[in-house]
């Protein structure tokens, strides 16, 4: 359990310090997704800022990812590519999706001030194509720059609230991921914002009971730097610190691709717990088992160790990593028939292919009975056109034919791409909470550091969308407090 | 998110306040399993002690709990019942039966003194008779001193390690949770603790670092103690918080019996948390659905929402109720024929009785053709003696013959009985743990504040017996620290 000693997390105060490197009115810990965010709205209110970014470069984990940003309620994208939606189906797409206990001030605030996001982002220079793809759950391999990205339009959410693809992907030869983190660290920059890189947070430091600076290292010396406003803690989740993920979400340490950076650590979670900051779900994790595409292999059925279905396989893949990891024994595979099987989009293969179900769950290792009892249970619904059990929408619903595949999608095999989503609790406007529920003075906190809108459920799309639309409400939040 | 603002969680100097109304080595919050057991050993140590106990006397939630202690590796009581019991047996058993990830320290101490623990609590007068019930996991309706609590004869633990019955439960009248609390906390006072009923901590005081008291409030009055040790945190879990539980492990807001008591709101942790400790598996939580007795009854399969059956029956009620409620939505069904059906031991009856499968999976709801697969499975196996899906023991398979009927186990129908496993992290002596990982000076924990033996898996008698036995260490490592 303890850490490295060299951590030196614990708060000073930085009356300790003679030593001043800088001043600013507001210092943001991490250059990504959050943290480039809250410091164009800093500076953009008129705020000195310093952004102390760990690593070499501007965009953390969201300039490696795919960079769907998750925002509806008739943005002018959606209006364009004939996309029919409102605030209220997103909310209520939401708070299912989201949960269980999400925090409803904060989906309150995402869902309202969503279009307003979305084009505080195309006056960034952002362009997205008004056109959906309908293949994929992840970014398109066209130029389309709308992907339904949570599962929307299947069940169960096709039940809750009116379906629209709200996954936003901005036009870019490059991965969105690099072109939006690339954009909003020059907007950054821009505005205003001092960056240091390669700098490490060791400690903040305070001032009584407020937060009012922070102690980091820098080429081996120490870097002190007074914030006068606030410091905004945007520092990543902790998806890469094993005895984090081991304490509060183990069944992520099963996951093979995690997705993050290095510094995604949990250090800044860390630097909030040390002044008694309350945290929530940090046993939540997204998952995802990016099986598809084609999405032809969702006429499939998925099935545990013992045979049995557990989900619709036109879900989202996040669902399906979700449910396999934390409830499924981290057991699942893919059982296809001749008429949707084509190798997966990262050529994926069968793993078993047999003439009869009963020869394929004897190669499987499966009990005798136990698969064949699940096919010919959904076949018997498949040709009514139902699956009463899951409700996977019909168009993917057809009897299975022998000769049956099956895909191996344990962990090892198949790909689980993991992070972690608990964090601080925060105010809608960032502020991070005391264990005593009041806000700790001069600290805030967005993106992965925090806990958002997602409480434990996930689509893609949210984490960057919630990152961004957070980080500028700490930010302008952090500008317009009192200088000290 | 923000509790009541008059819970004065933050830490202050000692230094702010004039008043002292008493001045100990040793002060302890909280005067149940863990506490009354750290109050023995720090007086029987030489230190001077303080219990404060929010409530109006002695026991917390092991007084109203069976009582149950998780003993084992060869007590005098196994032996006199010609129980075969090893070290190595019995930490097989816990290495996985607590899992996943689970604190090897902490194992490995409670597994090496279990026999010890054992003959100090004889020594304190308790008796255990030395004989076995083989009906229940909880508190048999004889007299026999030993139960089989944790599923230790079923699959899986009985292919892990040589099963041996290991719940302690002492000769009484009343139950063991009231005749183990009444003679823990006459010990504590007969080794010369004082007890402060009624009085409710407020906040941590300290100098620096480090814990040097503590401010309780008692009857309506500010009572400011000084610790010249140190404070020992033994204030119960969290499940009387339904913020935090919602906040940490939101499925078991599902429970409908909340074992502990009001004052498991989780003070003890935030307390720790104000001074920047570390927790671990908040998620977690033991989630009992006693069924059982008469144990004929899981000659019956147990089901999901689905139909689908998802773990043996003859297991540990424990591990039936985190199951259902964790992994299979809440949702858990319990199918029975005439040879097996009685109505439990609370009563419960069947709720729905049919000729055939096929009419009792029509009036329960669910899905045509998947309980009926379900058993057809089951029973083609259970032709032969055998259950190859989740390996219940022999003795109880056998096919069923309709008539069947179903009990709804349900919450809301059926009682899950739960409270939470995760909080502070600590050192094996009780050290409370800084996120920088160094222990906060000054500052011990034990029981249910804390996370112990148990990350997420448990069996019955484990948290009394983590609670005593890491409180008597507690306790002795805080008499022992150097007086301030």
């Amino acid at each position: 359990m303890p850490l490295d000693a060299t951590t030196n997390l614990a708060p000073l105060p930085l009356v300790n310090y003679d030593q001043r490197d800088g001043v600013y009115d507001v210092v943001i810990v991490g250059f990504g997704a959050a943290g480039t965010c809250a410091a164009i709205e800093a500076a953009r209110a008129g705020a000195s800022v310093l952004v102390v970014e760990r690593t070499g470069g501007a965009g953390g984990a969201a300039a490696l990812a795919e960079g769907i940003l998750y925002l509806g309620g008739g943005t002018a994208t959606q209006i364009a590519a004939g996309v029919l939606d409102t605030k209220e189906a997103m909310r209520a797409y939401l708070m299912v999706a989201c949960g269980p206990e999400v925090d409803e001030a904060k989906i309150d605030a995402y869902v309202e001030g969503s279009v307003a996001h979305h084009d505080w982002l195309v006056d960034l220079g952002l362009e997205f194509e008004p056109s959906i793809d309908l293949e994929t759950q992840m970014a398109p391999k066209g130029t389309e720059g709308l992907v339904w990205s949570g599962g929307e339009n299947a069940w169960p959410f096709s039940e809750i609230a009116a379906p629209a693809p709200r996954g936003h992907l901005a036009r870019t030869k490059r991965s969105t991921g690099w072109l939006l983190m690339q954009t909003l660290a020059e907007a950054a920059v821009a505005a205003g914002c001092e960056v240091l890189y390669d700098t490490k947070v060791e400690r903040l430091l305070t001032d009584g009971d407020r937060v009012v600076g922070l102690e980091a290292s820098r080429y081996g010396q120490p870097y002190i730097v007074q914030a006068k406003k606030a410091v905004v803690l945007c520092a990543g989740g902790f998806i890469y610190n094993d005895e984090m993920v081991a304490a509060h979400a183990p069944e992520l340490l099963q996951g093979t691709w995690k997705v993050g950076t290095e510094s995604d650590d949990g250090r800044g979670i860390q630097m909030g717990m040390a002044l008694g900051a309350q945290t929530k779900s940090m046993h939540a994790g997204e998952v995802s088992l990016p099986i598809i595409p084609p999405r032809k292999l969702v006429e499939g059925i998925l099935v545990n160790g013992f045979g049995q279905r557990f989900i619709n396989e036109d879900t989202y893949m996040g669902r399906v990593g979700q449910a396999a990891l934390y409830d499924q024994a981290a057991t699942c595979f893919l059982i296809v028939d001749e008429a949707c099987y084509e190798p997966n989009w990262m050529g994926i293969e069968a793993a078993w292919v047999c003439e009869t179900v009963e020869e394929l769950e004897q190669e499987m290792g499966l009990i005798p009975g136990a698969l064949a009892g699940t096919v010919a249970l959904y076949n018997r619904h498949a040709a009514l056109g139902e699956d009463p059990m899951f409700h996977k929408a019909k168009n993917y619903v057809r009897p299975l034919v022998p000769p049956l595949g099956a895909f191996d999608l344990r962990p090892g095999v198949a790909p689980y791409a993991p992070f972690t989503l608990g964090g601080l609790a925060t105010t809608v406007n960032g502020q991070v909470l005391h264990i005593d529920g009041t806000p700790i003075p001069g600290l805030y906190g967005a993106g992965r550091t925090t806990s958002g809108v997602c409480s434990f459920g996930y689509a893609s799309g949210l984490s960057i969308g919630d990152s961004t639309f957070f980080g500028r409400l700490a930010g302008k939040a952090a500008a317009a407090e009192e200088s000290r």
